[in-house]
């Protein structure tokens, strides 16, 4: 049984930032940490171009015809996000990652946290991040 | 909570079209359309390569093993959609726009309001309408 | 309204394999075979690059910040699904397809039945399959 | 027998602007234009989402590492085409359509011949622009 | 030292074909040919969705703006390589390939033989033959 | 006039790795690589997903069908590229950089010199690296 959202819309959003990170959590040995990270715990971090895609829905504003300006949307991610995540190093750069391991599925949560009080209550969020073309996380997941 | 639908399978298509269109209310002043859309409001038009994403949903017939043969599929929408908005201009040439503004939200329900009595009502029918690669849309809205 | 799964993040892995296949239903004639299936039923097979996107959903484990290790879930994916799929041919390699209709529905289902005993039960698990870039299917439907 | 430009690398930079255009040769009667152009000649426009490649070739400054910096690049394509492409009716808008015919062949060409004379002797050009992900052209030829 | 051809502008058409194959070169034992072409050579088939990228270069014509229509080009294509290549099993269905091992590379080979005498003089003509996203070839090599 | 080399055939094999850097040139003050580099010279590192296309183009051995086994090839640059580059920092890691900005252009000629001598005299080798997929390089330039 499907649950339509009726007469709610979805727009979509693509943007990207490039960053460097490692996985690695600070509360656990060198050794726990190399074994449960292999390559992506190595010292002196690896990057990533990532994809961001925001997907917002709500009802179409018949004034304009949108559900939200995609401009209005590209210009909020890019103020609150990219702005801060591009060209950065995640663990080193970022405070939410201070003591937060920067998997892909922490990182769609902290963006999350920071998009979604910005946003009216009558739209709902949800955010897909490529790490890779192969590797990608959605929050919340339906 | 997953809404699982038993037994049901998804099938997606993916066809296109090459329109011209631009972003504007008839019923509201020259001066407000220009600041509601921008550049998207000027007064030559613009266009997109338009993808359209048909995803039907139903059980798998036994017989055939598809929900949908997706050459069906793609004949219904090539018939009752691509032929009327594929190098068209969608603000001149569709009925449906000469009131309603072509954004990508009111494009999709225009289509879905086209395809949805042509199927089967054991059939659900979603669809994603790419306007660019990084600007889309989907309805009805999960 | 949206069924959120409070706390849950979705982990995608895209994988790959090439294959021969082509639609036949065995218990159907030669005639009435070609009339569902055209040039799909040609005698010889033809074949596809697939590409598979595996979605598994559950809660962030805290000490990895995972939901799954997408390298464990590619290992799986590779062990129990690609190294039997790929540089195969579907109707006579695969004792699944014997008398099974390879089309991408079936085949998606196929694959799942596979791989969910493999993964714990609190892990949802979804498929996505493109036969090509522009007829892909998925399951379980949403 | 291959011509290598030793110690020159080739830097590319993506770009893309949004345009609607119809084929049209204005010396020609109406029905020469329909029975050349087919559809691309309806009278009311169509458009798409052009993509922009420009490669530009040359030795590597030692001091920069850079052929050219690609945000250079970017700047200049953005100033000098695609403030003037972008969301614009090709034949209607664009001075050097008045008389030429908006084919891929004819835009590559209009747009050589605005960048080429803003970059150096030193440095090679060439473009590759896509009308749809099915038809592009490229100029010059090699 | 770039070799420009004055005035000459390259158009490309993107087709795609589905086809089964196994590497397989009858002149040598079982053995060898495992050894050389491993999973490559089973004896049922596999096989791809093959992308092919035909580029035409030649000089605009002026009544046109085109150097050739790209429908003309695709019919052609169509006509002479996709009716004979699609859905069919290279090895066992095509002449061409009773006694040639079906590579990437002699494919390409076999269709630019086809395809080189079927255009005028004045235009050349190469071809990219995509086997995978990750594999594939071009001729003539330039 | 186009130089075709007869009856040679390119084969391209698309392989990728994930590293961090940054752009930095040690030989200039800190001012000036910010005046030159700008957030590409944050002091923390920032990453890619960079892209490699290798092609080697020669004759085609008429016993296998292959110019070069593209199995061949991707171990080749597998254990000569992707296990040195990948999850590393290129300027920290790689001893190529350590006086060496490691912009796409410079990283395209090492990856070069690296694989140039691994390969057959006979074989004519060029790169492409995409440091992202609007920003990308190929050397030895065409």
């Amino acid at each position: 049984m499907l649950n339509i959202m009726a007469n709610r819309v979805a727009v979509f959003r693509r943007e990207h930032f490039n960053a460097a990170h490692r996985l690695h959590n600070p509360s656990l040995s060198s050794e726990e940490n190399t074994r449960l990270f292999g390559k992506c715990n190595l010292p002196n971090y690896h990057g990533h171009n990532y994809e961001l895609i925001v997907k917002v829905t709500g009802e179409i504003d018949p004034k304009t015809g949108y559900v939200i300006d995609t401009k209005t949307l590209s210009d909020l991610v890019n103020e609150h996000i990219i702005s801060k995540f591009d060209h950065r190093n995640l663990n080193l750069d970022l405070p939410e990652f201070k003591e937060l391991n920067p998997t892909a599925e922490n990182i769609v949560m902290v963006i999350f946290n920071i998009l979604r009080p910005l946003l009216s209550e009558q739209l709902s969020l949800q955010l897909r991040l490529y790490e890779t073309p192969r590797n990608f996380v959605e929050y919340p997941a339906i």
